[in-house]
C-alpha cells in the first residue's frame, strides 16, 4: 500500500535504529533498510521472524539488493516478536517498530501470528520506541484468527493515553477483508 | 490533519480542476489554491457554501494571501454543494472534490451539513469527478446529527464498486469523538 511508506517516511530518518517485529519475505525490512542507511549516515535494523524460512527469504532478498556496507547494519534474529526486548541493545530507542500480521505469504497458512503473542510484543514496542516514533501494524481480517488479533491490536490501540499516543486506522471501505493499517504515533 | 494535506498532494497538479465543496473559513480552499496555481500552470478552483459569512471569510483569507493572479482562478459561489452540477463549467473534470463537514468554525453550531445533503453531493462529486481523481470527506461526529452523517458518508462509500473506486477511511482510535476522514479515489 502506498501509505505507509509515506507514513514511514514522514517518521524515519537516516542514522534511526528501526525493527521490523515480523520480517516475513523481507520487503519491508528492506524498505526500512534503504530508510535509515543514507549517504551520509547509517542507521541499524533489527528483523526478527519466528519462521526460519522467513528469514533465509529476507536474507536472500537483502543480500542480492543491498550493498555489502547497508547489508551490515541489518541483523536478523529467529525470535518471536513478543521477545524483541531480549535482544535490544541497551539505551538504544527505536524509532519506528513495524509488524505485518498473519501468516507468509507463500508459506503455511497455519503459521499465523496470533493475538498473545502480538499482544506481548505491542507491549515490548511501546517501551522500547522513543518520543517521536512510530508502531506500525499491518493487520488482516481475512485468515481464521485474523479479526481476533486485528481486535486485538485496535482494543490496545484504543486504551492508549492521547497525552502521549495518537493511534490512528486506515483502512479500505469497499473491500471488507482487506488489511487493517493501524499507527501508534508516540508523541 | 498533515495527512489530509499529503493525500491532496499525491494526487493533485499544477493546473487541475478541483472543487471545495463546503469552503468554511476558506482554509481548505486556499491549500487547493496553491496547489493547482504553480508557477508554470495555473488551475481552477471552485469553492461553495450555503452561508454568506463563510464565503465572506474565505474571500477575505484569498485576498490578503493569494496573488491577484492566483485569486483570479479561485470562483466563489454562494450554493449549498449538493448542487454543485448547476454551476461546473462543460466537459471539465475534477481531480478532487474536498468536503469538510458539520458546522462553521465559529458560527453557529445549528447551521450544519446534513446527511440528506450531503449524499446529493457526493452524488454529483462522484459524477463530475475525473479518472484517477480524489473524493475526500472530513467528517466530525461529536455534534447533534454527526454520527448520522458519518454513518451515510461511510455507506455511500462502502457501497462503491471496487472496479471503479477504492473508498478507505482513516479516523483516531484512542479520541473516539474526533474527526473522520474518507478518501474515495477514482481508477
Amino acid at each position: 500500500m502506498w501509505l505507509i511508506c509515506r507514513v514511514w517516511r514522514h517518521v524515519v530518518r537516516g542514522g534511526d535504529f528501526v525493527i521490523d517485529a515480523t520480517c516475513g519475505n523481507g520487503h519491508d525490512t528492506l524498505a526500512l533498510a534503504k530508510m535509515v542507511c543514507t549517504e551520509s549516515r547509517k542507521g541499524l535494523i533489527y528483523g526478527m521472524d519466528v519462521q526460519q524460512s522467513a528469514l533465509q527469504n529476507t536474507s536472500c532478498l537483502l543480500d542480492s539488493t543491498l550493498s555489502p556496507n547497508e547489508r551490515q547494519h541489518v541483523r536478523l534474529f529467529p525470535l518471536c516478536h513478543s521477545r524483541m526486548e531480549d535482544i535490544l541493545p541497551k539505551g538504544l530507542s527505536a524509532r519506528l517498530v513495524a509488524f505485518n500480521l498473519g501468516y507468509l505469504p507463500g508459506g503455511s497458512k497455519e503459521l499465523i501470528t496470533r493475538s498473545e503473542t502480538t499482544l506481548l510484543a505491542l507491549d515490548a514496542a511501546a517501551k522500547v520506541l522513543g518520543s517521536g516514533g512510530l508502531i506500525s501494524v499491518m493487520s488482516y481480517i481475512g485468515h481464521r484468527g485474523g479479526r481476533e488479533e486485528y481486535e486485538t491490536v485496535r482494543s490496545f490501540a484504543t486504551k492508549l493515553p492521547t497525552t502521549t499516543w495518537v493511534s490512528s486506522e486506515y483502512e479500505i471501505l469497499n473491500r471488507p477483508s482487506g488489511p487493517v493499517l493501524i499507527f501508534l504515533f508516540r508523541r
